[in-house]
């Protein structure tokens, strides 16, 4: 999987998070080893099927920035990672997918968004099922961090 | 969502696991409130896309149900959800998708599957982010229970 297939969720991300909730995150560095797992409080997962790929997309957030998110986002303080939080994790998930699968389209990559799917539990760790290299992209924020996590099977 | 597209996942999960794993489940009451939600210690997730219908699948299992599993299936006994019993619940969430898959494109209803992911930790809980109804089924087992929960947004 080459930066032209992953840029577009990292854009994906950063701008969703800054133009909805004035939240600026810093791209860390990859990691790229197979044992490497991303883990935080919430996550939105979506499955992407195409007519000659399928993949999976995960965002991972720590639990003080996603609750600082939602208080920009929706001008609506929650001290736990409630329903509202998770469909609001949701909605983000669909964004960044949404935002990339335009941007891979132009390109000639065509795919289908399944629906989103979004777990909560304290540090639970995500593994993408896929042959192939995995990559993890961490971001800092002072609040927490976040993982985005984008996987093919070709 | 009628019995027609749930049953196919339901025959997917119980003949699974026990052809593969000798373990009998025993099905529960449905569950359709909305505000309900699986919890479990591991999750297996795929994304569904078909030409007209998109959605998601979640396979959730308590850490004692799903050691004894791995021991039956593969004769390997793990005292943790490592990084085998993911690789196990993905091929599992694999097979269950795949034979509702057959069975439900026999009756004229075609998706494409996704890649799964597998999420890790105590009592985490699943929501899957659709409009319409959820249905979430739970199963009953002397070792814990597992909860399969199958979600289309038409």
């Amino acid at each position: 999987m080459n930066a032209e297939f992953v840029n577009p969720f990292i854009g994906g991300l950063l701008n969703v998070l800054e133009t909805m909730a004035q939240t600026t995150l810093t791209p860390g560095k990859p990691k790229r080893k197979n044992d490497d797992v991303a883990h935080g409080d919430v996550s939105g997962l979506i499955g992407m099927v195409g007519p000659n790929v399928k993949g999976s997309m995960s965002i991972t957030f720590d639990k003080n920035l996603i609750l600082s998110i939602m208080q920009n986002m929706l001008g609506e303080a929650s001290s736990e990672i409630d329903a509202e939080v998770a469909d609001m994790v949701g909605e983000i998930t669909n964004m960044i997918c949404g935002n990339a699968k335009r941007d891979l389209a132009e390109k000639g990559y065509e795919f289908g968004m399944a629906t989103p799917v979004v777990v909560s539990g304290k540090q639970h760790s995500i593994s993408h099922q896929v042959d192939g290299p995995k990559i993890i992209l961490p971001f800092n924020h002072e609040l927490g961090k976040a993982y985005l996590e984008i996987c093919f099977d070709k």
